[in-house]
């Protein structure tokens, strides 16, 4: 008989439309929360046993889709790790699905091992809303412009303190006190392509703040409908406020999808598919 | 003032998940049902005054999709025409739009004018089931043959009685009689193009009849995964017979991308964009 052993690392997809974000809340329907439900259950865990936590690489909000999300997790699995994927997948909800999954190598962790993450935002250009689109695109009806949005883009790319797009993790010590970590951050590519009225922003970045791709967006958007010029990007980065920068990009237009690590830590088993 | 004046035509696209159809029905959200709800409420009708019907060119099933419906109503509107469609898309839920709409030309009629209709169906085909794409694709995860489905689907090009893959319209006369219409249709291309996992047919024909198009597809789905021979999509047609055609393929799959109309009696404005 096999035993539970050791960390297990996964490849998730999911819709976020009906998800109050990735990670658990007491009252909520989460991605983290699907996920731990359906292990509990292919695991035939009693309610009272004790559940790995299952970890992200990174806490989408809610809205906020996936392609290609990673998380790690404690396996409960006595059985084969190859039927491991097809068990989630039969009990998971349609919104919800393991890509891939395999064993970690020793010492990797979803989120601390992560050397980058790609994003994808998506804009809906054109006069009138699509029901079509809705769920997975940003309407917006007056045109923007591809040079302006590029031009705003280039101007975030390599390491900032990107303060002003974007909120720190906060740390509480031993003793209760509450740490601010590093807003410094290193945007390796960010760039818009247009194919007709879609407009598709990818950013790549050593990792993000929270809300940080949204924040950077929503700036963008106002620069790319010509109502700030280009240089308002860098201002924004060099106030360090988050008063500066525009409203934040609405979540449904997000997806997460890829994280990257150093081949010694995940040996990817193969290329995730339409990524 | 302007007074309400003649016919109007519109096309329009939905997400057909939340819906039980097109067509109105007592219990059951429906698009014409939400339409003539619109026009009432941008008209201000009074509860006791008389709406025309909407008509729709095709009465498309629950589940199905729609990214270039066309519908014809008696107008209500005592306004510009120009101003009617942001007042529809104003209070229309995000899961219907109305892309174009104009005065239609005397004598139109949305089904009765048309000429041809163009149905897309999309499959995803690949191992595991994709929560961003489950709204508007039919996952299959056996491997499809491109070569096998489009020697399929070359079978019904032309015209021909389709009995065995859909239903006809039933009409009754003035005596309470029912009369079922002709099952002949003429097809006048059917393809398959495969990008990656993704596999789209466009199928476009004068008309189609009830369930046709999702009928061909679970049947040229067989073919395509070498289940049956391709002789076999042709011995179906010459049975007319619905009990030898596979079972339909699912409604998510399926969009009502456009309806065409001789220019004499629908002269479109513009090109209707993302078709």
């Amino acid at each position: 008989m096999h035993e539970a052993t050791g960390y297990v690392r996964a490849v998730i997809a999911y819709d976020g439309t009906g998800f109050a974000g990735f990670q658990w809340q007491t009252n909520g329907r989460t991605v983290q929360g699907m996920l731990e439900a359906a292990l509990a259950q292919v695991c035939g865990l009693r309610p009272d046993e004790a559940l790995s936590r299952v970890v992200g690489a990174g806490r989408t909000d809610a809205g906020v889709h996936a392609a290609g999300q990673v998380i790690g997790f404690e396996s409960c699995w006595r059985h084969p790790i190859s039927a491991l994927q097809p068990a989630l997948n039969a009990v998971l909800p349609a919104d919800v699905a393991v890509l891939e999954l395999g064993a970690a190598a020793p010492g990797w962790h979803p989120r601390f091992s992560a050397v980058r993450r790609t994003y994808r935002y998506t804009v809906l250009n054109r006069p009138i809303r699509s029901p079509l689109d809705r769920r997975f695109a940003l309407h917006v009806a007056k045109p923007l412009d591809l040079t302006a949005l590029n031009a705003g883009a280039l101007r975030l790319v390599g390491e900032h303190d990107f303060a002003a797009y974007g909120r720190p993790m906060v740390r509480t010590d031993e003793e209760g006190v509450a740490h601010a970590g590093s807003t410094v951050r290193r945007i390796e590519e960010a760039v818009w392509r247009q194919d007709g009225e879609r407009f598709t922003f990818d950013v790549t970045g050593n990792a993000f703040l929270r809300g940080m791709v949204r924040s950077i967006v929503g700036t963008l958007l106002v620069v790319g409908l010509g109502q700030w010029p280009v240089e308002r990007v860098s201002e924004i980065l060099t106030a360090g406020s988050r008063a500066a920068a525009a409203p934040p990009a609405a979540a449904c237009g997000l997806c997460l999808m890829r994280v990257y690590y150093d081949s010694e830590t995940f040996a990817v088993s193969r290329t995730v598919e339409g990524l």
